[in-house]
């Protein structure tokens, strides 16, 4: 054959497989995009109604912005153009081009800044809004690190000035939701970047290295103290500055009280006096709210962004002897900011925000045990077809119990029952109901109970109140 | 000057235009990609609320897939490479191609096709999902038509088969979605595709044809008779079958029983036979559900999309003399189709499903006066602050009313109580609430209902009580 031949031939061969459906397409996600299980699924569903409950039970509002923005107005608010995903058409075609120059969103922050300055005449401050959905970053693709995640994000914007109150609706939130998911004990930690800065400040670290060593700070309960001194000396930070920084954040062994005495006795300057007063501020807000045993002032807790200005959270789960879930990492983190938007809008709008990183959050929990998804199947009762000759009896019967408040589905297809028993035992639906020649009958039907394997007849009158009493065991 | 010179000028004052914020970004969203207010979202997130149980109401798992797919697997299902959307870097590197080759999902449809072909052996059949959340087409950008749009789907698919009944669930569900709705009276309208083209066949039109036919009677209630007529015309279908075709569908104005009693007597060849007997058996199984009265089969109905075999529906709202609201066209459409996912699985899934287009709609409902959004905020309560003295009184009451399960903010800047009123009335918070000097001493707090203009001051031990019947009004 000749190579024109040969060619010719593999096309063909190409061709025909595709014809005989033999081409096997790759039908897995693209690296990266991750999909939860139908069990999981309904955790997620499940959490996000909490969150968003909670939410809104808080006065904050829903803002869903686009998934896309302009390049450029991301870019201007600090987006990685390295992990900036462009969307682009796959025929580009050059009589339109209002497609072009588009990113997707990389975080909710920077979308809410968008938003407030396209709004800002119609908006309301403080302006109080929840946003919760994916966002999109091309990282490299490694474990538990992904491309697409959702986040549930609150943030109270202030025009001009925000109450350092603000700040203790935060914990207060955090308490609110995690009690709910009801996922082990935790602590909403808390510290006021202030403080740490100006106890820098006061033992001669300089403007420029502030960052370096709020970075170690971070740095210390994954690294210990030894590595982090490594890297500080290595960085120009004196040794005894070094020290003097450990000594004070070692502090945050005492009870939240007492920090707060011994913090108010340090004299290092007006940016740490100011620290101390609103982290003082703050907890005291915590107490009146009645949920100051959840929290635990920190002072080591720094929060890598950069653009957090006071006070800052963390969020971590206890572990059964009280000690910080370490391998999990912090839950909920955030803090408060001076400028959200001022490259957009000229104006000075303070903030405080939390974010809650849905995706990664869960598929850490899944992976440890922490959370075990029980059931793919919202339904709490399926009503099963035994004989078509009752369909519209089956049919009427789901109606009904669906009327009463209770989740049910249907099963249509004529298969034998022990086979709708095992559809429901699968998908975790508890109850099957039957309703056949005899049920006719006698106004009542039989029911299957698949947790117990518990199976009665009960008079259609009474169905409602027994239907809940057995969904309730 | 030189033009270097002049080059070096108007860089160093386009940086000082930067460096003094004056260089105006351009915030607007992208051409396409609309937003809501906070009031409208606040709707949109209501109408997503009462989808979601409703579908949770009837058993349907949800399942959320990636907003991003590799893009020979979307061009496999008949996805539009003209409108379609790719995901790139926007600097790409070489080291790392793992981001190229990827497209952004256009519909739930083709997805739900890889999610099924994906977890094949996990899935329990007939598999009920639904999928909420947006895609995006490169559409071109008019009035109405939007490049990200949210879309509600559920669809049942059967490994197989999938027993006709099934068709009945969808405009069961639809019926208990939009009385959910309350946005005035609709019809689900119903036909079944073996009807038309068994009709077609039987008067003498080709197999090659149908499609040209299918489309005219879709363009019927748009277009007219007239028009239509000349394009089938044109497109070479005879005169006499076009006016049998008419004298067929025109026996829609019928009762629903008639319509059945007359097709029951048509002899039309055996696949119109089996879209007669399928409808039958649908109708019925909506009389069993008690749900006729919403129903109506309509010959007319075809539905666009080739991939419908069976049962198609539609959904109209209507005006006030009870005929259809055709401005708004259909607001919830769907079908039964023959082959979801054979080109991913090889294997035959025949299923049935419904979607509902809820930017679009929510758009035009706004539009149209027919939905009007009324409030932004999601609280029922002002916690409003006097007297900075007062601010623990007023946190513990803000915890105390949430605690009851009413939906309450604070309100914590140092300003005037009018302008904690306005407020509240400007994001239709209904009630503030103050606690100051003489209600700490009284125990007692002073409402202001902002609907009413209404004041009093309530004792706390009857507040529970008092504050809901108070919000009832």
């Amino acid at each position: 054959m000749t190579e024109d031949t040969i060619h010719s031939h593999l096309l063909k061969s190409f061709f025909c497989c595709i014809l005989l459906g033999m081409v096997k397409l790759n039908v897995a996600t693209p690296s990266g995009f991750p999909e939860f299980s139908p069990a999981q699924e309904a955790v997620k569903q499940h959490w996000i109604r909490i969150i968003q409950d909670t939410f809104e039970a808080n006065g904050f509002m829903p803002v869903t912005t686009p998934l896309v923005e302009r390049q450029e107005n991301l870019i201007a608010k600090g987006g990685n153009p390295k992990e900036m995903y462009v969307l682009k058409r796959l025929h580009d075609q050059e009589d339109d081009m209002s497609h072009s120059g588009n990113a997707l969103r990389f975080d909710h922050t920077v979308p809410l800044a968008l938003y407030v300055a396209r709004n800002f005449n119609e908006l309301t401050f403080p302006f109080k809004r929840y946003s919760i959905g994916p966002v999109l970053r091309g990282e490299r693709a490694q474990k538990g690190r992904f491309r697409q995640f959702d986040q549930c994000d609150i943030d109270i914007i202030g025009s001009g000035d925000l109450s350092v109150v603000n700040d203790a609706l935060m914990p207060a939130i955090i308490i609110q939701i995690f009690e709910k998911l009801a996922i082990g004990d935790f602590v909403v930690r808390i510290n006021n970047r202030k403080i740490l800065t100006g106890f820098f400040q006061s033992v001669g670290i300089e403007a420029g290295q502030i960052k370096t060593v709020l970075d170690g700070l971070d740095d210390l309960e994954k690294k210990g103290p030894v590595a982090v001194t490594k890297t500080l000396l290595e960085q120009g930070i004196g040794e005894k500055a070094i020290q003097k920084i450990f000594h004070f954040t070692a502090l945050s062994g005492e009870s939240n009280e007492t920090i707060l005495q011994s913090l108010a006795t340090v004299k290092a300057g007006d940016v740490f006096a100011e620290g101390v007063s609103e982290l003082t501020e703050v907890y005291t807000a915590l107490r009146a709210m009645k949920v100051d045993r959840r929290v635990v002032l920190d002072l080591h807790i720094a929060r890598g962004l950069d653009y957090y200005t006071g006070t800052v959270f963390e969020t971590n789960l206890l572990n059964a002897d009280g000690t910080i879930n370490r391998a999990l990492g912090s839950i909920c983190s955030g803090g408060r900011y001076d400028d959200l938007a001022e490259v957009f809008t000229g104006k000075k709008l303070p903030g405080v925000g939390i974010s809650i990183g849905l995706t990664r959050l869960l598929f850490q929990l899944f992976d440890a045990g922490i959370v075990v998804p029980r059931r793919s199947s919202p339904s709490d009762v399926l009503v099963a077809l035994q004989d078509q000759a009752y369909l519209p009896q089956a049919l009427e019967l789901g109606a009904l119990i669906r009327s009463w408040g209770i989740t049910v589905e249907q099963y249509l297809e004529p298969k034998k029952l022990g086979k709708q028993f095992a559809y429901s035992d699968k998908l975790g639906i508890p109850l099957c109901i039957v309703v056949g020649e005899n049920e006719v009958k006698t106004q009542s039907v039989y029911i299957k109970d698949l947790r117990t394997g518990h199976q009665e007849t009960i008079r259609l009158d009474v169905l409602p109140v027994k239907l809940k009493e057995i969904l309730q065991k």
